[in-house]
Parts: structure tokens; C-alpha cells; sequence
């Protein structure tokens, strides 16, 4: 397995985000970014660039937006090194507008997040990013749901409607095993050739990063994992394993375990995410984590029998 | 990927017994091997059979030990179905003469756990167990410390001098990823023919189940669980995800759910396992996980960038 071009994207903030309305106090994004640049990796993402008109600022926190100004005060100080910024736009939740040109950002990628269906908005946002000078992704969200038809059209779309980068497999639900997973890279390498695959796994099944390693091994390009997982529900690949497992000089994993130590384990204490059975069970059943999300915070929350049988039906 | 022959065994009882000395209550154990007859699974494994010489009984729980009247407590008015009961003497520390003949005893499977230089006296065992009438195996520990040359003259051993029926692959450290484990289920395959892999992963690199997967889609014939990963350090691949993965009618994932929500969850109080970072790192530099397990009953426990300085050299 050779990884002369493969790019590590941490996506703890963003990810994470879902998990505490992207509240995260500035001193942990910072530490995380510092980290980061640090440990060598390719890109770190610091939130998304969502629509105010859309998400309230008094519900959320910073890194829903990400104000040029607080990406600022993350950045300031901080020896970037290799590393590049991202921030990602929901196609149905962002507007093009909230987009400065890239000489006053210091953003250096825009991953725009879409379901098949809100393609259309997904293009919009993508040639906004890229005609303002930005390296630019569209991620295909809950792509377990997707026909292998459905999803030939939509990277013909995007091939011939944009100029981005990359192109993602995102496994919003955490339903893909290791087969789907070489399925999936080989149609869109069919698509995009060699360059431009990027996977995005989450770990209802404890598969995220097997699911990583073999999406590397049949020539993914880009590939994202969070810091000791964390991310919405049962959480990401782990980004320490994805380093570990490289073995390349490239990258060093004690600037993240330093950060993990730090700044993530503490969250412990207020956010529960990573590999627990109700998530297992929307995974399963290839279904949105927020029915488990919802029922674990509810009085019945350790009746992971009953949760089985509504969500099965049985 | 078919799986006609595939057998599943779940060891929650005797792989998590190395987390409480093998002290959990015979009520816990009557409802892990009720669940296990109504869920379907092959075969349930209820503890080691190993010798009371080097095992002091008031140090260990019953489970150490399995004595034939415990055994029977655990079965008495539970309808088996199609379950075979296990247990399991380790090659360096159990005797011969603690096997009954088999028409005496409620044991169908006596597996032998042994590293590569204790193969003769695994020998013994294994011989021992199926001249008194069991179905036998012989389980391979560490084996992410052998090399290919040395697992064949073992494999030529056990093929020449016994007559086991299954011989495993056990990843000990949790240090095998899925490429390391297609090899050597095709090494086994090379000597045993289609009948006759075994394999027993960790998770300490969250590759437990993946790592199972892959086995199983590469021919392995008899694969490892246990419910919610309960299992030495970070665990073992959860029985409940190999048998949503394998959508058999053969199986019921429910009576699994119903005694982890009221048995092995409630556990969790008291033993801790599961993916942590102290058995990643042992995982990744291919180290019993003692080392960890050590460390953190620690004060220092929470330094997870001490210990792996420590174990890295760095």
C-alpha cells in the first residue's frame, strides 16, 4: 500500500460540533489547530459555514459560522506549517454570499456537505467557492441511500458542472461494511480517476476505521478521522489511528495524543459520543443516528431492547 | 460471501473473565448461556479449565476452573437447542487429568490455548481431550509475534500429531490489521484446507469486528465474539455486530440485546473495557496489553502521553 498523495483531514471541531452545538471554547480550537499543524496533518477543519438567517446565534456557537474573525483568533500565533484550513457549507443550509474571496480568508478549503437531492444547490456553492479561489469538495451525505445509479449521475453533475478537488463518500449513518466501501471508491475512481476520492466514515458499527484503511488501500485520496473519534453519535475514525497506521514520517501522533490528553478526554465529562448500541441499531438498519439520539436522552434510555424492537419493528 | 459451515462462538464469559478473576455470578452465567441457546449462536464458551495447582481458588472465581458440577448449575433447565458448550485449557497451565471423559461431562469443545513454544504441551492437551472424546481445537495466541515459517512448523505439528477440528488464529495484542489477517487465514487455508480456521481478534485498533469480517469473507470457519466486546483490555469484536453482519435466520440478535442490557451492561459499574487509548498504544507496537491494563490502575492512568513515551522509547 503506498500513500505517496493521500491527505489526512481532521474534522474534530466540525464533527464534534453536532454533538455540542459548536460550542467549543476558543483555547480547545486553537490547541486542536496547533496540534494539528503539529502532527503534520494535510488539513484541519474548523466548523462550518452556515447560514445565520438559518441557525440561530444565541442556539449556537462560533464554529457554526466561523466569522473570518474567529478563524482569525484560532489561527493567530500558531506556526501553520503544512497544514491548511477547511470549514464546510451545508448545501441546503449556507449561502454563497457568506463566502469571502480567498485572498482575505485564511481558509484554504471549502467542503460543501449535500444530499443527492440538493445537488443543484451543492453546484451553486462549489462554483461560488471556486470562482472566489478556494479549493473546493462536495461530500455526498447518507450515501447508503443512494442507488449506484443515482450516484453515476451525480458525479457526472459535478464533473461536468464544477471544478472541485474531491469528491466524498460520506457514510452519514455509519451502514457501510468494508465491501460497500471498495464498491463505492472503485465507482467513484471510475468517475474522477486517481485523484479526487475522499471517504468519511462513522463508527455505529466499529467500522470507521477499517472502513478508512481499506477505502486507503483501493485509492481514496483524501481521508478524514477526528481526534480519539469524537464526532456526531457514535463518533469518527480516530485520527491517531489513521497516523498510526501510516507509519509515515510525514506525520508524528504525540502532538495529538497531547491535545486528546488535554482538551479531549475533559469533554467526556459533558458530551458522550463513540460506540454504543442504540447507535449500532440505527447503523444497522442503515437509518439516521438522531432516533438514538433522541431515545438516549430520553427516561428510557438503557432499554436498548425496546429501542431494537421499534426501530426493527419486531 | 457464504457462510453454509460458519460456526460462532461467543467467549464473553471466559475472555472477560480475565477482567474479574473469572468472578462473575452463576446468574450472569445461566443468562449468557440461556441468551446464547436462544439467539442461536454455535457455541458458548463458560470459562477455562485450568489447573487448580496454579490457580489458587481463593484468588479465582469458579470460571477459572470450571468444575463439572458448576458447569452443570450454569445448563441445569436451560433448553440448549443447538448450542455446544466450550471451555478452555491454556496449554502452560492446565493438566490433562482435569478432563473427564466426555460422556460425563456437559463440555462438548475443549479449545487449547497455546503460544508457538508451548505447542508440544498443546499437543498433549489437545490429544488428551479427543481420545476422551471432545471436539477439539488448538488456539494460536500472539500470533502477531510469529513468523510465517514458524506458524507452518506449527501448523505441520498439530496437522501430523492431532486430530483437532479447528486450529485459531488469536491476535492476542490486537496488532493485526486486515491485510495481515487475509495472509494468515490463507496460510491456515494452505494446511488445513476449508475446514478448520478459527480466528479471535482484539480491538485495540478498533479492528476487532472488521478484522473478523474479512475473516469470514476469506473462508474462516469459526469466528470469536463476544456481547458488547467484553473481553480482556480493550475487548473482543461484539457478538451482536458479527450477527447483524450476517443476516441469517440461523440467528436472533434480540435474546443477545435482552441479557447485555440486563447483564453485561450493568458490568460496566465495575470492569472497564473497551477501545482506550493506553491498548491502542500497546496495539500499534504489537505488546500484550498488561502493560496498559497496569497503567492504568495507576495514579498516573490519565497521562496517556507518558505512557506512550514510555513504550515507544521517545
Amino acid at each position: 500500500m503506498t500513500h505517496t498523495d493521500l491527505k489526512i483531514l481532521d474534522c474534530t471541531i466540525r464533527d464534534g460540533g453536532l454533538m455540542n452545538n459548536s460550542y467549543f471554547p476558543i483555547e480547545t480550537v486553537r490547541a486542536v489547530f496547533n496540534a494539528a499543524c503539529l502532527a503534520g496533518l494535510d488539513f484541519v477543519e474548523l466548523g462550518y459555514r452556515n447560514s445565520k438567517e438559518m441557525f440561530s446565534t444565541s442556539e449556537f456557537g462560533p464554529w457554526r459560522f466561523c466569522d473570518e474573525e474567529d478563524l482569525r483568533a484560532v489561527v493567530e500565533g500558531i506556526d501553520r506549517r503544512n497544514t491548511q484550513i477547511s470549514i464546510m457549507q451545508d448545501a441546503h443550509k449556507s449561502v454563497p454570499e457568506d463566502i469571502l474571496p480567498e485572498k482575505d480568508s485564511v481558509v484554504d478549503l471549502i467542503r460543501i456537505a449535500a444530499y443527492c437531492r440538493d445537488i443543484e444547490k451543492a453546484v451553486i456553492l462549489a462554483n461560488n467557492a471556486v470562482d472566489k479561489g478556494y479549493m473546493c469538495s462536495i461530500n455526498i451525505m447518507a450515501i447508503s441511500h443512494e442507488s449506484r445509479k443515482r450516484l453515476d449521475e451525480v458525479l457526472d453533475i459535478i464533473k461536468e458542472q464544477t471544478r472541485v478537488k474531491y469528491v466524498y463518500i460520506v457514510d452519514s449513518f455509519g451502514a457501510l461494511n468494508c465491501d460497500d466501501v471498495i464498491g463505492l471508491v472503485e465507482q467513484f475512481k471510475d468517475h474522477l480517476g486517481d485523484n479526487g476520492t475522499g471517504i468519511h466514515f462513522h463508527n455505529n458499527q466499529q467500522l470507521a476505521f477499517a472502513n478508512n484503511w481499506i477505502g486507503m488501500k483501493y485509492g481514496a485520496e483524501i481521508v478524514d478521522g477526528t481526534l480519539d473519534g469524537l464526532g456526531r453519535a457514535a463518533g469518527n475514525c480516530p485520527t491517531e489511528l489513521l497516523l498510526s497506521s501510516l507509519r509515515s514520517e510525514k506525520y508524528d501522533i504525540l502532538p495529538l495524543l497531547e491535545v486528546i490528553q488535554k482538551e479531549i478526554i475533559p469533554l467526556k465529562k459533558k458530551i458522550q459520543w463513540g460506540y454504543h448500541i442504540p447507535y449500532m441499531i440505527t447503523g444497522i438498519f442503515n437509518l439516521h443516528p438522531g432516533a438514538a439520539m433522541k431515545w438516549l436522552t430520553s427516561n428510557e434510555k438503557d432499554d436498548i431492547v425496546k429501542f431494537y424492537k421499534e426501530i426493527s419493528g419486531k
